[in-house]
């Protein structure tokens, strides 16, 4: 992971964490204090964020040492440690609760994804990302989707084409919309359109689509369109795919099932810090 | 709502999805081209995150207009159009998915601490929440608590004192501790412990304590610390309370209950942007 | 023009040039008095900056008034106005560098670009940029190629994917490079690989790359690749492009010329600011 | 060279360059893998940048290792290492374009420089740079005008003071405008007036300029224009020096030729980065 | 002192005074030149912000090395070393200025600070500072109080609750005002009420205020107050208390005397940096 | 005043002293809530910083009206009304306590430069500042000294040369720093050396210094020093000057008087803020 433009996400983190200074261990534990403390799984799950907490210390205090037992991507169970941590108390009580908070955040993406990858297994579908995510964590949130076994979609609106409906309205049909965009365009991006109808389908793959988005159909209209379109362009299942069964809706073809609630419903891996006395 | 502060994450949202522009409806879409939409709830919930919203299509371009009809804290059924939207096609293409992410989470969190508030009605209990937020959030966050009908907890390091294990370990003792930090800290603030016993407790109370969390106690405990105290010093109950039914909580006799996944395990909020045709 | 993102760049332009504030404007111009003036071409090209332009001025005083004349992507001859401006002395002595030093330089790129571009009429090849641009004006330079008719290759490292010799050294073969590449980057995005010989351009069809880079190669060289490729991908001469003739090389077929010097080596097109006596 | 002011600029280079990471790089290079590489001129010049690209990488990544073989100010030859570069590929990799774009650049100012130094050798004019410099690039750009053995005039409008035409039109006159001048500026500055005329020369010989430019006149007027001042100013020749043979120029006799031509219309020096195999 | 927060302020500091870079010693001092020199006190007071100096200077240059002889809080006479300092010439010579206004400035109010302190010995009043602070520097300002052995006040308008006559008027009340609050803050602050007469004070008590604020009263009055609070509440003596003869309001039994003028009206400490030849 | 550069102080201004938001004034006035004011002298001097309070204000809410009784540079006496305002209280009360800080110290500044202006009173003697300035408030401190009456010395390190000492060690003698600081700065800037002895003085003219400063002199050294000078260069009296009696440091002809604590040793000037009932 490249710390360029991380640094100013997690400092401005810490700033809001510590405020004008962390007041009870300032007051009441020493400042030449040292301490050493476990990351410890309180449930089951994927970890993901390993470097991020280490870079949390890293910013907070050189002198906070980190030792990893659980790199991104391992499943740990309940007890298992994560990592040991080392250093002067105080610094570590700066840095705890944003870095706990975040490899939380991060180790429940990569959990979530790694059941949803799971349950697709022997499919060719691949299970990916969406842009609803986190204001201010999409990076990372991405990196826990991979770190979950999942893929990425498009990390926002100038490294991917997605030609929705409110673009096919303007540009007056999905043909039109692809010729226009394919005009001015860097030649190094597909073009994705997104389907709702049969006809809408066949409209995307004769104007030439790189990719084509199934939106909110059922698994039988997904694979009526699979078989339409026949390799001619990558298909996409979407729409609340986070309350769908996966294992159908991948068994119709589709090449990739992008899911929205892998980022914006996340449920948090408890993870925890404790001190050796 | 003040702006200040909020711009700068507002902008670096916008920033993060824009990166190098929109290609797609820069591609498909005239620069002249207007649109009229609304935001409609797509779940039943409680509204959070108006203001946002507001500031968001604002920053992207002045001209974009919005008019409100649910307020922060207002309660939608499903279908309840929340806002409109009217200006130009790419301005709001532009702004929509950090203004949908936004309003969506924040309307997450005030509609499970709604619940939670309902879930002790008719008890003193005041639910709040934690410092278990997301990282760049938490000003937002804590909005969203009380838009829902909680409470705030301390918002950083700076504004609450707090005294744990690993600060009683430090200063020897919750005697010692409470005292060396009554000494340093502005005769503004109060002061809270956190305690697992009824020793503890007892220790705490004599050392003048003004709040004593009661943490990851059974229903018993806690009512019996309750009474032990007897209004010496604010009682707060705390430890996966998100997973535990509250009224027994609430009817211990605590003044505060404090929620970690209110902040932490958010559901979003199915909230939608349909342009008219 | 979106100015988020935009700003930062121009408001720190300004901080350069005013440094603690201009101080022999503040001497000798009352700060009531105001000005009319003219920015005129000195010497023929294609316009580009105006939008630019507008907004330095708008950071610096939003009273002033430019009203364009000649809008991006115009040819403009000797003594033809681009602009005229009214406000404030002042303001507008304080923003004219900054403003004539961005609209020279844009107006360069796109003059030089729409010479390319004529050189070429009447083939199928695209004229784009590279990543050899100005640091912090990249997205500038790129919306200046557009201006003058170009196209653009990828913004950064992100959102175009370009497999050069030293990732194919590092991966092992070309064949291993585009594996690897595929399973790991979003589906949205081409692979592209950089070639210098025939075997070469055959791996890289067999491994499915979608652009084949033609690099340093003769006219003959290329001419024999486009033919091999046949359609199987798009093909991009590149190598000193800004020093060779290009209609010969657009003739070979290939379907993108991509042209360093096009951002790396601008010259300026003369542009002034008169004041009305 | 002191990176304080710089290191902003360089990260938000490299910001731009990596947008969210190097999806090419991160694919198909091994974390572990490491390489040695060559800086090499492909054309004669002056180096200039060193310095910056060592920053470059140093921001990257602190384990890379440069070794310099050609300082700033340095001529070299085709085909001459100008330094090595060794640490892990993907660090030297994320930086290379960056480094490059910035130490191409800064070279073809300062051997651009260097060239109009010798034109002149042998008398005392001073070559200088002026204010038309690339924004966010101007201590960069002029720091190699001095590299290639030019002096610098002021870096902005608040380190040195020059009364143009429209200040003058606005104060009245040359003098009243030197007069009101010298009444609000640190005592530490100097004033030049611009003129374009025998009568203004003369005007703001009398109001005690100390620096007197010379626009846009004939080798003739600058000859007579000297003579008359006779020592009481500095010199200055200007206007479209960048077209004008220099030497002549010089032997008018004024002290300083200010080149606008130098910063704003830049032939970047062909240099590359090449890996072992 | 943790340095997340400071530095970005250090950064900017330097920047300030560095402007486009340290013109004189960049001319006559040789890059390599270094230089041994000692911060000595001109005259006697306590000394603060030493950290500070020593984070100055690593910003600038990592190699320069600080000894420290008197750490902050410590009361030193007029001739005695408080620091040494050893490294490159250049780089002490670009923070010298920066450091030596900050230590000069922090140990100034330290030093203001210790007086005041020392003018209460014997009873319990505590002296604390107030949010009549130089804007940028609060952070700093208010541990230099605590340096010359004062307690701080709130920091912000965050971490502490004033409820003053404008609040009061618009509430409709004391009563009002303190009940509305409480209802609204965590419940980890406690409530201070500004009052200016007998009758808000008795107000303030039955309205169940934690502290309460004697304003601009005799000591008579204040006295009184005290009394009749008799302990229900902290009490504050406030208003132009930096002209009052400190022991008697002292001695009225008030628990705290904030002081505006101990950071809106610094004096200076004199100290120098000089270096050995 | 420009606003450029300014901005960023004024917000982080703000921010410090909001935190995370004014929780007395959103907890007890409503909304909609309005208010008018007015900014009052309590004590006598010279304001100085509307244009700042203004600009705070705005910042804070646009809809915040401000109007100017006593522009800067005013003389005002106790009780004299500086400004009104007018518009929502809780806009009001966030930016109340910067603007105040802000002007109290600016206006301080400027009646202690309005007093020594006034003792020099009838001489040919500028007074000026230094660069012993409050980090972060330079340009605003400087703008309140030549609100005072008062001269700017140089603003930092790079637009004005100051030989001290130091520089005169290292470069082995005062004429061998002079020569090669006028080798190599931009020819806009005069040279300043700092002399102790007649001996250095003789120097620093007979190496064409521009201007020299007499430091830590008696009345009687300077004086002869001015007479040997004899206007072959500026003289400028310096080192402790707050503490000396000025008029006859005046009168031995120096040109300037440079005084540090008019920026390092500020004494706020009171003035307050009431709301009309």
């Amino acid at each position: 992971m490249n710390y360029i433009g991380l640094d100013d996400f997690l400092l401005s983190a810490l700033k809001e964490d510590l405020g004008t200074g962390d007041i009870t261990t300032n007051s009441c534990i020493p400042a030449d204090a040292t301490s050493v403390g476990q990351f410890r799984a309180k449930e089951a799950g994927v970890v993901c964020g390993i470097d991020v907490l280490i870079r949390v210390f890293y910013l907070v205090d050189p002198t906070v040492k980190v030792e990893v037992l659980a790199y991104d991507g391992t499943f740990v169970n309940v007890g298992d440690i994560i990592a040991t941590i080392t250093g002067p108390s105080r610094s570590i009580l700066s840095g705890e609760r944003v870095a706990l908070n975040l490899i939380q955040h991060m180790s429940g993406i990569a959990t979530a994804t790694a059941k949803a990858v799971k349950a697709v297994e022997g499919t060719k579908a691949r299970i990916t990302d969406t842009r609803k995510t986190t204001p201010g964590l999409r990076v990372l949130e991405k990196y826990a989707v991979k770190a979950g076994g999942g893929a990425n979609h498009r990390f926002n609106l100038a490294d991917g084409v997605l030609i929705k409906d409110n673009h096919i309205a303007a540009a007056g049909s999905i043909t039109a919309a692809v010729e226009m965009t394919r005009n001015n365009i860097p030649h190094t991006l597909k073009i994705e359109v997104e389907t709702e109808t049969m006809e809408q389908v066949a409209e995307a793959v004769a104007a030439g689509a790189d990719i084509i988005m199934l939106d909110n159909m059922s698994n039988e209209q997904m694979a009526e369109a699979v078989q339409f379109i026949a390799g001619r362009a990558l298909t996409e299942a979407s729409g609340n795919m986070g309350q769908r069964d996966l294992l159908p809706v991948a068994k119709t073809g589709v090449d990739i099932i992008s899911i929205g609630s892998l980022t914006h419903t996340v449920q948090a891996l408890d993870i925890s810090l404790k001190f050796d006395k």
